[in-house]
């Protein structure tokens, strides 16, 4: 496994165990050595986890004797950085911050043949110039180099083992050292994923740096749809009563007015993950094929959905609790300001309260659920019919109860003139008008002669425009192409 | 790697990169190719995860010109259908409709000692003659086929390395081809079940059209237990004292009632969560073994021991809100009929709310906390004695915390005959009947002479009929088996 | 694959199905054997999993006619214990309990150059002696043992591939054997750890009799915390006023003074999650280096955050339940010796009472988003740097909302001299002591020179004291050293 014949005094140390039953195994691990230039706080978690996993590791530091005691674990041999990179059997990782990697030139000649894998995050998101592993592969021309593990912290490196795995993205020009560290890194643990040549180190050293990549234009949309609606209330509740008739319902700020927009963004938010399905479908019934890609946007906004329905729920919690709370309060004055039900003894107002209460519940119940099948481990344990059934058919009923719950809260009020103060109609009536287009899409989307039509396009049917040239081959007049298997009617 | 020598243009163009520090790596795959017959939404995936995770991939359509540009990421050699095929390695995906299996048919002696792998569903569930699987080995004699990777929804393919391993159910009649779609399945980060010979293909194939195969009967179970209390309910409080007084309870419907119905919903089913392991602990001692199996129906009942409780769950979330909203409402009237304390300064009375609010809050935590444990990854990281302490320790915690809250909700006016209209017991009296026999039950198995005889058994005593012949091997008189490590005593 | 030339009779049933078209694979396993002594639990769920993985099972019992029909799955072969040891390829399995190793003795011949897997648990913690897979070897010196498999309960070795990884805790002397037992745990979707020689056997037998290992102090120092606060606040609130005045406030036992404690536990238990972070860069500043290390009470202190931060959180829930039933209770007479805000319509007062309920939510909102990403599975889907993001920074957050909360609910009273009952302080006074101290101190590390000193430290630089001699090799005056990658602020 040595790169030259010589057996250094430190490889000695890794001889193993003398043992006199230890034969030819059939299935094992030859316990390749793996050495790391560095000693810091990635290079210790490394080494742990390497050890745990049955490698043999070699440390390499400027001062060995510098390292503290007990910091790395038994098993690590600490040596020099030239004698570590003689006794690497191939993969050296490079453990040392990317402003000193000159101060491995020395090296180049014993790392000439071996795999260097670059460890390093970039310090700035969109920075000119090459990457830190295209400067080290110019660097040292006759390594392979190769760019992978940056996207742990070291702590997930020393514990992953017990949590499962988790992702680690690699990329090298040079495909079997490439396969050679994939190896490594399921042997670890880990899952990697391939992102093809060296051109993707800079995607991979920025990835640490940008914080939840697929969260900022949900977290946007929903924060801009909060301040419409905030300052929607704040204008017709509070501030025209206030310059028209010097009514002072400042009071109403914290709690009441946020009491009112959370629920108006929790509907159109609901709304916002199930419009693009309805888009898509209409696309593709207006096309007549599935082959044609979607617009950006639209592909974009597919994606997010998942983000979307989670900070519906988010909204939908926090509307849960402040109802509670505003309920608790005895302030009768307000509460009558605010247009709360009025709870008699009048049968119909007692009727239309539960069913109120009634089916906000049962969709708060139907959206939790949904929330908690978006939990990774919950939906991983789903097949993908049921995955669609609860996030797709439970969906759908959390957003009809919504409006649902809506409309019986503003039965009463809706044809009595004086809710329409100043000309503006009150908030959630305004919310309403996305929940409801979806839901009537929806419907439509039932009817037999779209449904068959979109069916068939699905399976691949593809209408006159798009149909391919008849050959010899397919031998039949239906025009349908082989494609693969169905998915359930409502996703894309 | 070919079957033949000739070198295709297509396979050309597979090479690898040149790279002038390639050697002979120690660990690599390498790097096999694996040829997916048709160009729709599942092969653009699986060719998403192959070439994610280090393999070559050839996709075979039958018409190359026509798929979309950009469908599929570079690494995808795209060819005729003939062309991809010969190039394989061995391994060929068959990702076409079961109808147009017909289509491939020229293709046989290409096809000639190559794996091909059947990722079709079946259209119904039940349906006679054989299964596709068997159907495409008959078309395809020299050819071995597996069945698997049909359970897998396109999406799920594409991205599932990030979210931890998935099942994926495999079958065929030949072990070295099922080893090789094994291995391949492991490789992507899935985790492959091995369901044997190809007779399972009909099981695979039905699969995903059954939804959540193992909560029918506890879903069937809880949803009667509500129409029985629901209907025992409205007898006692609406229909017989509309019938005999014409009051009109008709308001109590849709809150009411079901805040009565859902807590006895949730203590019998929790109750039915531990009730089989006692009838088994009982089995187990009349019989005097614990060799012989289970009935059949205790076995599924067994099984169904997380669906009841995550269902009785449910129930006891959906009773606290609903008891939180029916507070808040200020119908006095309304509340005085249903029986809720009343809220008076008498000191007993204020001891008897606290201790019945305390006992409600403490149970539904505990039940909180098993409910948490149920999540996949939070079960996983537990050890199975910790598992135990929870599921079992906790919940019978909860189990007796909800009888006791029951019990000071009722004390006052269980003595009261007026509690019993029409000499039917109020609800919550039914619904403690089966959990105070689960709870004795449970005391009754701590008596020493029972628990010490049980231990025994589990740990593999017979009792005198089931005794085996001493044979010399043995050497003991106590008569006891080898068995394996005990597990914790409540425990089937 | 025999380590004899005889086929038994037993191998020749697990010859593959002849198959027209097997040719040598380019992927597989070998579909080695896999021999299991013992018929009990253990050894019938491992059985079911080997099978389930593609792999053969032999399993040998004393008496093979006495092991119940279908108890097996199909595709393990039942024979005498001799037999099967004889069929093994490498690895055998001895499923029997501790006191029955000596009647494996007879085999030791056909054991010779196999490897044992000892799967037994210990009886008691800190017992005398050697362990039992130290006992193994022993007896079976011309086999190689290793230890492992015993964490996992029957249940979960059988249906765990469905579930996600599992640890599995692995030690030998022999590398070789080690490396066998490390690959088919591995195979059959654990995630094997591999904890050195034997003899650390003891530990991982010991390790399925503790429960909660690192919850032991976390619940001790929280259950400490709730004794003070609930003894302090009986004390001021029952007990000096009955002695003092006769007063009878012992209603307030199970309700109120519950819920007074609970908050003040939930805010002191939340502060000394971050207080050992403040202390160890207090530490680092002091010392001028960041590689000596840390006091051991710090470490353990260190570790356990996650825990101290759920127990927090688990207290926060409780609290925001009890008080929404305390305000549930209409008795007003009560809830004015608890202090609690009078709800007036002086728009001062509503501001505050809204202020403190909001404060209140979003801070319980903050905190339940960190519980959230503590689940396993969530926690994997983020890297580290948005893992601390939610960690670090929306747990401060949720701090300074809950500091905010309870100065809120307090401000009016602080001043009233009336509050100071027996020259005591209200309860929530000492809550706050620590949680500002907290504040304060982070507030005081954003300090530009301590922050630039901090940031300098832990990336490796030295203060004179420690300063390493100037090598050649440096070249440069900084005396820097080479160190891992950066970590986010605000960690250890």
């Amino acid at each position: 496994m040595m790169q030259n014949n010589e057996k250094t005094p430190l490889l000695s140390r890794l001889s193993p165990n003398s043992n006199s039953n230890s034969e030819a195994p059939l299935l094992s691990l030859s316990g390749p050595v793996v050495t790391i230039i560095g000693s810091g706080d990635f290079s210790r978690s490394l080494s742990i986890r390497l050890v745990s996993c049955g490698f043999r590791v070699v440390v390499g530091s400027r001062d060995p004797s510098r390292v503290a005691e007990g910091l790395f674990p038994d098993g690590v041999v600490l040596g020099s950085q030239r004698e570590a990179v003689k006794a690497a059997d191939r993969l050296v990782f490079a453990a040392v911050y990317p402003e000193h990697y000159h101060t491995l030139l020395d090296l180049r000649e014993a790392l000439a043949g071996k795999v260097l894998v670059d460890v390093s995050n970039a310090s700035t998101v969109g920075g000119e110039g090459p990457s830190n592993a295209e400067r080290l592969a110019e660097m040292f021309p006759r390594s392979t180099v190769v760019k992978g593990f940056n996207t742990l912290s070291a702590w997930a490196l020393q514990v992953g083992a017990h949590d499962g795995s988790r992702q680690v993205l690699i990329c090298s020009d040079c495909s079997s050292s490439k396969a050679s560290v994939l190896q490594l890194a399921r042997s670890l643990g880990f899952t990697p994923v391939d992102l093809g040549g060296l051109f993707a180190a800079r995607t991979i050293e920025e990835a640490p740096l940008i914080l939840f990549p697929s969260w900022g234009r949900p977290v946007l949309t929903t924060f801009l749809l909060f301040l419409f609606f905030y300052g929607y209330s704040f204008l017709r509740q509070v501030l025209l009563p206030y310059l028209d008739k010097g009514r002072n319902n400042f009071y109403q700020l914290p709690l009441v007015l946020v009491n009112q927009t959370l629920p108006s963004v929790a509907l159109v938010t609901l709304a916002l993950v199930y419009l693009p399905g309805i888009l898509a479908a209409v696309l593709q019934l207006a096309r007549g094929t599935k082959y044609r890609r979607f617009p950006v946007w639209l592909d974009h906004w597919l994606c997010s959905r998942k983000q979307l329905g989670l900070l519906s729920f988010l909204c939908v919690v926090l509307h849960a609790v402040y109802s509670m709370c505003l309920t608790l309060r005895r302030s009768s004055g307000n509460a009558a300001q605010v247009r709360a039900p009025v709870f008699t003894q009048v049968d119909q107002m007692v009727w239309r309260s539960d069913l109120y209460l009634s089916s906000g519940i049962l969709g708060f119940g139907a959206l939790t659920l949904v929330a908690i099948t978006s939990l990774p481990s919950v939906g991983n344990s789903l097949n993908w019919r049921e995955f669609t059934f609860v996030q797709s058919g439970l969906g759908y009923a959390a957003l009809t109860l919504s409006v649902a719950h809506t409309l019986f809260f503003g039965w009463d009020f809706a044809f009595d003139p004086s809710s329409y103060s100043y000309f503006l109609p009150p908030v959630y009536m305004l919310a309403l008008i996305l929940p409801c287009v979806v839901l009537v899409g929806r419907l439509l989307l039932f009817l037999p002669c779209l449904t068959s039509r979109l069916t068939k396009i699905r399976r691949g049917w593809e209408s006159r425009q798009h149909r391919p040239k008849l050959s010899q081959e397919l031998g039949s007049g239906s025009g349908s192409t082989q494609v693969d298997s169905p998915r359930a009617f409502g996703d894309v």
